[in-house]
């Protein structure tokens, strides 16, 4: 069974080649926006799903992914981290990073991957929650890592496997992979019901 | 203020990389032998000071790392699998190997770093502990585990960034990065506090 990640996310594509699984990526345009009623887990959930919507095994956009009658699963996912209340999406601009990692900064805050896993006949989605605690940061903490890393294309200005990560994560709760992007465990097993692996 | 890293563990080496600090690394050969009646972490925080013990600042061995008179830290650490009330160490062989992951499976362990910092004049010794649970693995992923990456090198016959962290553990409780050998948020703040950094 062919497998596709409807991800251009070079984070999410390492994660599921660290998983051992070969597959093909495609590039999916979706309406990332949500329903404002949606809360916290419910709206990684409701985009991984738009995402599964968007995607047309026989489109041309698909680049010519699935062969005809082929059997496939399509894999798409987003991460949302959920702080005080609040969704924090992809910062826009430095000023916008500052203020979230400030908000995230001596808190925990929960990190959702939700993924949706569709074939020709069935689909399924399941969510994955990681809780993740920063000590205390100083200003100049904030803007070195701002300035050095650039964290403008990461929800909630900051990636785990960066300098943040290491020295301001005090614990993490959880799946480390699904903050990075992939609940690679849950992700797996489920790959294994479905007979793709 | 010079950082030394006492260690040629490429994982400890890139694990201080990743937190921006820059140091220099030397060879220490310390006899990682213990008192049987020790428990748990006592074990990584005595070998951690062992291998302080065995670096002496001036000696040919040292790499001539220290400049004299020059102000210095020594980072020395030790990292181990604790489980069903036994460490698990470096296997022996792919058997070994087999029967550690097989203890480890469908369980939560301990994974404990101590690190000893040493100065010319003081000395510092910490420990982190992380709870790592393991779905229940079966035969044949262990031996894909062994048989793909040979982690005969790795205490409890593991390591946790690859394949089977990624399919098989299913939480974690603490630092990731204390798994893979140092637990660089507490380590950060340690050198602060040395004003190392």
């Amino acid at each position: 069974m062919q497998i596709i990640l409807g991800s251009q996310s070079p984070r999410r594509q390492e994660l599921l080649a660290g998983m051992g699984v070969t597959f093909t990526c495609v590039n999916i345009h979706a309406d990332e926006s949500f329903p404002p009623e949606l809360q916290a887990a419910d709206i990684p959930l409701y985009i991984s799903r738009a995402k599964a919507k968007a995607f047309h095994a026989g489109d041309e956009k698909a680049g010519g992914a699935v062969k005809r009658d082929e059997a496939f699963v399509l894999i798409t996912a987003d991460t949302i981290v959920w702080a005080e209340g609040q969704e924090l999406g992809k910062p826009t601009d430095e000023n916008d990073a500052f203020r979230m990692l400030r908000l995230l900064s001596g808190r925990t805050h929960q990190v959702y991957t939700g993924v949706t896993l569709t074939t020709p006949d069935t689909q399924r989605s399941f969510v994955d929650t990681t809780d993740v605690t920063f000590r205390e940061l100083t200003d100049d903490e904030i803007w070195y890592y701002i300035r050095h890393y650039h964290p403008l294309d990461k929800a909630g200005a900051y990636g785990i496997q960066e300098w943040i990560g290491y020295v301001a994560c005090t614990e993490l709760r959880g799946s480390y992979f699904n903050v990075m992007g992939l609940p690679t465990e849950k992700l797996y097993v489920a790959l294994k019901e479905l007979n793709a692996l």
